[in-house]
């Protein structure tokens, strides 16, 4: 692959950008990866990477300002992504996942073209995912209205393989639940077969959990659609491409340098669920994030 | 009252700031009223505006980019309402209506003391009117947790009325189900439920719908809590003060000038449901919103 897999004629792939392109730059191994979302799903996102490459140390920006970003339009997520990249960037950070799928779905390509570093979002690792567990060819996704309307999921899985039937549907109420807390609830519970009952009788034979809040949700929508039904987690998947994207780069952190403030937060508003939330998902102890001005970025 | 009524000792009476101040400037009774919201619920101010002052001309903005104020901090809140007041300001208002009951709890003194017109929030209104309902003086009051936790309704209702009980209940999910125009549905009717059961516990007779969205629930809400109990509008009072305030300081708009463009609508964000959701509440026909860069001002 050799850092050429970011490809003009098709934008769906992951964007890691060409390689003379980012030779003009010094990329530090043992810098930070950043990490970005409109809030708290992307801690599900920090999770995997924590599990999966557990040396590298992260810079985790969470826009909780101006959460929920699922209904806004893309000039609006394309802006704040931007801001949010340029910030992270401060932290001399040496890759950037945006561990959202909205901002994945509007603002990757933009993203990874305008930056020498590499820019992943979750879409493409999920979706593939999800091309290797159908076996009746019948995918379900289920997202905010944004990621739905976007259709980058259809695209992309049909883009790996055009056979594939994709059935999509938004789940709106979704996100304030889990920001709630009501993840076993009966609400909750009653969100979910309205919302679900669609794909079942479509029979969808894996379901992508396209917004990462969703995973949090995931026993109840996997009672929901039954346990024939594959659900994939795109957090899960995205670690897995980055640790391959660091290795191939020679970008793995060695593990040998200065760890103090291995993971630090920071938001956009200190709202006061983000570090209860934090604090409930991460195995970190005594989580604390600190605001800053986003729109200054 | 005679434009006296800006106190600095008591912070929760309307804000009309002192004549002297004010008549450094001159303000023109026909220009427009400016109206600001996070996002739709202000709507619901901007109707009862049009029905008691309809020679009225008005700018609104809602600030859907960064929707929903109520889980933000005070900080945040008082930054955004200051970026927009300076933009109402741009198309020459004579008097603000904050129709936000989060960004009046936190941001209404601020701007009465930062600024040379009339601006004026929904508490107080909303406050003085539950004070002459209740028989029994206990109160109820249900509102996004910004509001509930920043305590300013149970302050205003006893600086006007001391021995009044109020008791509060946030109520999170009701903005993203009226959002969702889940006005009239069981998951609604099961949230309402939840939220009402411990106020009516307390025997309040009164219930202030602390939030401009909730008059879109009156009926689920009044049917959980009974006919016995009022259910207090601070859209109505806030535009009955609002009127009685032009007309004392000689702000009214006479009505005899070009109504071209009587109602403009700005969002930060095009969210779709923002005109759906206007042209469904509102006596307007095709009603227009534009996209305006908030953050610029």
């Amino acid at each position: 692959m050799d850092g050429e897999i970011f490809d003009e004629q098709d934008p769906v792939k992951l964007y890691v950008p060409k390689r003379e392109r980012r030779e003009k730059f010094t990329i530090d191994a043992r810098a930070p990866i950043g990490v970005f979302d409109s809030g708290i799903g992307g801690l599900t996102v920090v999770r995997e990477l924590m599990r999966q490459i557990p040396d590298e140390r992260m810079v985790y920006f969470g826009d909780t300002a101006r959460l929920p970003y699922g209904a806004k339009s893309r000039d609006t997520i394309i802006r704040f992504s931007r801001q949010i990249v340029r910030f992270l960037k401060t932290k001399g950070v040496k890759a950037i996942v945006i561990a959202c799928n909205t901002a994945s779905s509007h603002a990757l390509k933009t993203l990874a073209e305008e930056n020498e570093i590499p820019v992943i979002g979750v879409i493409y690792a999920g979706a593939l995912s999800a091309v290797r567990a159908t076996k009746n060819g019948r995918i379900g996704v289920i997202g905010t209205r944004g990621t739905v309307n976007s259709e980058i999921y259809p695209k992309v899985i049909q883009s790996i393989s055009p056979g594939i039937r994709v059935f999509q549907k938004a789940c709106p109420m979704f996100v304030p639940l889990v920001e709630e807390g009501l993840l076993h609830d009966s609400v909750t519970d009653e969100m979910a077969a309205r919302y679900l009952q669609e794909l079942k009788e479509k029979y969808v034979d894996t379901l992508v959990l396209g917004c990462t809040h969703y995973p949090l949700l995931r026993s109840t929508i996997g009672r929901v659609m039954g346990e024939e039904v594959t659900l994939v987690n795109p957090a899960y998947e995205t670690a897995t491409e980055l640790r391959d994207i660091l290795a191939r780069e020679k970008l793995l952190n060695p593990g040998d340098g200065n760890m103090e403030g291995k993971y630090r937060f920071y938001v956009s508003d200190l709202a006061e669920n983000f570090r209860d939330f934090a604090n409930s998902i991460l195995p970190t102890e005594h989580l604390e994030a600190k605001k800053i001005e986003i729109e200054e970025y």
